[in-house]
């Protein structure tokens, strides 16, 4: 099973970290949340949630996941070690997801050439997704990079990444209620 | 605009407590999270969200929301300061809206009989359900009693209990990308 970590940023939006995290640990993935800054790290609306573990420039991961949030994605994008953080894992070939704001710090740190990608509306024509390939779907799958839309888009999101690594994801489904 | 109680116990369901919340916050509600013991609150999935204020058996409010889990909704029914709340807020007309498992406690309260409910699948023949009137709808509404059935129906729900104090969800729905 794979490892994911996904990092909190002060300002994430709530909803699309915490909708993953869910699906994946019923999953059965490995899912560890590191904090920027401190452990305690409040949501774009204003959830205090405690992270897993602190930033750690070396942490080791199969899949790397940038919730979104206004807010979460400019903090996330102006920390040149979650910059760093990106570039070392897409040199290491391991998956890199994102959604609503967020595939923008993975433009930032120039991964996204002629790659598909979407992303949240508002930023569609942003500098930093210039020189991807866009579609407006709810997700797009280029090779090992996952992105998506929004709180609306973040099951669909959480499960299309389940069934790369092998999950059927009906059962999850079923649970969650999903039709 | 509505001021909205969440009561978290451990094991609560996060996308169920998580979602409503985000939605609401953004609709301009007051929203507080209220923690059964520990203001830090670990959810089902192992999140831990820190609480706003811990319990108060006094707190006003116009809206208690009940999340699921399985182990959260018996850590509710179990408390009798839940049960006490959930008699004082019918009594004093307040909305009760309850997700998932969650029906249950309202059930256990005996604020249920003859109301038309829905719940997580599992829970429907229980015997806390006994009495109440059973749809499979994904958000039934029956005078201020709003119930849901799981994550799946988060944002339906929590967008119907909106619209109940007079928000158009159209603006909230293209924001978090809603289809």
């Amino acid at each position: 099973m794979p490892k994911i970590m996904v990092l909190l940023a002060e300002g994430f939006e709530e909803s699309e970290a915490i909708i993953p995290i869910d699906v994946w640990r019923r999953a059965g993935f490995e899912v560890v949340t590191m904090a920027l800054h401190d452990q305690l790290v409040v949501s774009s609306h204003r959830i205090p949630v405690m992270a897993d573990v602190s930033f750690d420039p070396e942490a080791e991961f199969d899949v790397l996941f940038l919730p979104g949030g206004g807010v979460g994605t400019e903090n996330l994008r102006n920390d040149p070690r979650v910059i760093d953080l990106v570039i070392r894992a897409q040199e290491g070939h391991k998956w890199l997801t994102a959604i609503c704001a967020a595939p923008t710090v993975l433009g930032s740190a120039g991964v996204l050439h002629n790659k598909w990608v979407t992303s949240h509306p508002s930023v569609k024509d942003s500098e930093a997704l210039q020189g991807a390939l866009y579609r407006e779907d709810p997700v797009v799958i280029d090779g090992k990079l996952i992105t998506s839309r929004g709180v609306g888009t973040a099951l669909t999101f959480a499960y299309a990444v389940a069934e790369k690594f092998g999950v059927d994801v009906n059962a999850l489904r079923k649970a969650m209620v999903v039709s």
